[in-house]
């Protein structure tokens, strides 16, 4: 048997604890697999002391995470501190100095320093991986980089944060309203004391951010993500949708613009309306699901655990037998230097229908006040549908769809009727996803 | 830019056709991706003068394919004749001996001798890849093999040949039978000719054991995988399987058995009742899916183009780009003399319900032999529903559902019933997927 490949432990919360459980259980089918054993010759963390539900004792304790990689016993630093700056990035600086290859799941750290990064481990000749960073346990970031490397991807999207998915799934099952299985997804772990990051949108951002680097062969650019996550959604929303034959995600979608001259790159997270004989239609819970479109493999679906310890533990752990197998690969599936900067796409002249909610005042014209503005947009109206009863504040949700048209028609009659007394609360526009 | 990876294509049928079409089409893009171009050196088939819709008259042909690898300008040798021996095995042998690597579609080839080929392949220090044996452009084997290393996998699953899947989604969606569907997707080109490979399960056969080697780190037992195909499915079963709450696929499944003493190989390809929420339940047409389980990483699917000269072409394409990237990767996920012999598992005391279709003549008192029967073998029956009028022959079918029980007393109640006057026809079981 080879030598072991050595790593190092930065930061011990529950995917650090589930890297150390695995590599303990897995052992001998790591070592048949990559032809070496895996050996953790280092950790660290804030907390020494922390109970962890994990052995530490026989691991070499080293306060200052930072130098981690400086160790003569370390080839691979393995990073699990999380945060954008701060001391993950810090490590993952030093590490590529030191010589040694970086394995992270720290997705919010790749959509802001990506390429500085792999520039940083190409430079040294060294690894940087992040399997974990994007959709837990599903190889999405191999499929998309190796499996799919043959061809020209002209889409990747996909339901990309399981704490949104849970929550849309929940109230589709209940009933209930946004605020109220958020409180529940909280008491049962699925969603974080601040939970910003999940339900705004954010953390599906910066993972759609590195899918399109990856597909494109385009330098990130998360700052140009067009977010909205899924507060503002209501029990009436999911219910509509389901009366019209849809279910609602949380979707991430990046495209390739030709239309506008030159490579323009579209990447969009927000609430879509998702036909039912869609295959992420049935993705439900915490599930995640990543579909990629290429030119000669057509369309190309991985579903999977998106969290978790267990399966982000899986992901660390498959970029780490890449390593220990000599397959450092390409970052984002080519060499930095390769990567194009293209400038965000433009959306208003985008196809699509529209999904648009009103809460409007139980009175006579208000219909007439929102059709006119369709009209005078050029909207055409598919659909609408008006609930029942008036709630508690005398308001009612109206509901349309519309048939295919430029988004920034949809834009223009709201510019229309801002400030119209025919509504007491901003509209919501949802896209409807196509096929 | 580097050298190129010179590449030979012995096979130009449609396949052989869709890689020269890839290659030409996303040269630049794979240039980029894998560091160097990829370059047709020579190509080789039957016939040169026959039409294949690509210009090959920019290189190289090569009357006897089998000494393409002998040639100095050729670094890997892409073999797309298929069939498991003759010209196919032929020229993998001489390829490993003249030390160069080979890609190949060959399922077949694979599954009867995967284990010398890999063997060879490793002594000659060059690669054996075969993603597009496999589930055409769905990247399993490497999503197998390195996505899901770090795991145990427990059990591997799918619907492995686009044909039966084509012809069984058709029956359910047109209430029409076999034959006829069968016939429609020879004349739409679905099915071949002669379909045996196809509708009996053989195919997807091939392609099961070579996802078990990988999944389990077993040899090869393509011999011991327990087949039965689609052709005596009727509407009435399709029917009576959506009554109940199912559809039907074909599918193929592979578990290591560990309650019989030792590590055992079950592998089994057969129709299977599907229920509704499954995510196998929706996969339509001519389209492909596996599901892997493992330790870690919990539930993973994978889903796509499952044939077809442009998914099958990226998958050829993708194991191209991993040699020129310098990863050759581990044929079965692990050296060849890592691979463990597994004795095949019995199958008699797997737990599971079963879906029996009885066709029986049309009187008082068949009803009461049946349940008999069951009764004596210790089946628990769930369900049974006869339809309603008898054919043309005086024929009415029964359709019954047991409880979970084991699959042996299912047997012993068949055994019960044999040469009864109660049946007219042999009875088909089925069993019904679990979670």
């Amino acid at each position: 048997m080879a030598e072991p490949l050595n790593i190092a432990l930065a930061g011990l919360g529950t995917v650090g604890a589930g890297v150390i459980r695995l590599v303990e259980a897995n052992a001998e089918l790591i070592a048949r697999r990559a032809g070496r054993p895996i050996r953790i010759a280092a950790v660290s963390a804030r907390d020494r002391t922390k109970t962890r539900g994990v052995d530490i004792s026989g691991y070499a304790w080293v306060d200052d995470m930072v130098i981690l990689g400086e160790r003569e016993d370390v080839d691979v630093v393995v990073e699990l501190v999380g945060g954008s700056d701060g001391p993950a990035l810090a490590l993952a600086r030093t590490t590529f100095e030191a010589g040694k290859s970086l394995v992270t799941a720290n997705k919010a750290m790749i959509a802001h320093h990506g390429l500085e990064l792999a520039t940083a481990a190409e430079a040294a000749g060294v690894a940087l991986k992040f399997e974990a960073a994007v959709a837990g346990g599903i190889p999405v970031i191999k499929g998309l980089s190796e499996g799919a490397a043959a061809n020209a991807i002209e889409r990747v999207y996909g339901i990309l944060n399981g704490t949104c998915n849970y929550i849309l799934s929940t109230m589709e099952d209940t009933g209930r309203d946004f605020d109220d299985v958020l409180a529940d997804a909280q008491r049962l772990g699925y969603a974080e004391a601040d939970p910003t990051f999940d339900i705004e949108g954010i953390d599906a951002a910066h993972k759609l951010s590195i899918l399109a680097a990856i597909a494109f062969g385009s330098r990130l650019r998360f700052d140009a993500v067009d977010t909205m996550g899924i507060s503002r959604l209501k029990a009436a929303d999911i219910e509509q949708a389901r009366a019209l034959g849809y279910v609602i995600r949380l979707i991430g979608m990046a495209e390739v613009d030709r239309t506008q001259g030159g490579d323009r790159l579209f990447q969009r997270v927000r609430p879509h309306l998702v036909p039912l004989d869609h295959p992420l239609a049935h993705v439900d819970g915490a599930t995640n699901a990543v579909v990629a479109e290429g030119n000669f493999m057509g369309r190309l679906l991985f579903q999977g655990a998106g969290a978790g310890d267990g399966p982000t533990a899986s992901a660390v752990v498959a970029d780490l037998i890449d390593i220990a197998r000599g397959e450092k690969g390409a970052t984002f599936s080519m060499p930095a230097a390769e990567l194009e900067m293209m400038e965000p796409a433009p959306t208003g002249h985008r196809l699509g229908r529209s999904y648009v909610r009103f809460t409007v005042p139980d009175r006579p014209g208000v219909l007439a006040d929102i059709t006119a503005a369709m009209r005078d947009a050029n909207v055409s109206i598919e659909s609408l549908i008006q609930k029942g009863d008036p709630d508690q504040d005398g308001e009612v949700i109206l509901a349309m769809v519309t048939h295919e048209g430029p988004e920034s028609a949809v834009s223009q009659a709201l510019r229309i009727l801002e400030g119209s007394e025919s509504l007491t609360a901003q509209p919501l526009v949802m896209q409807i996803l196509g096929d």
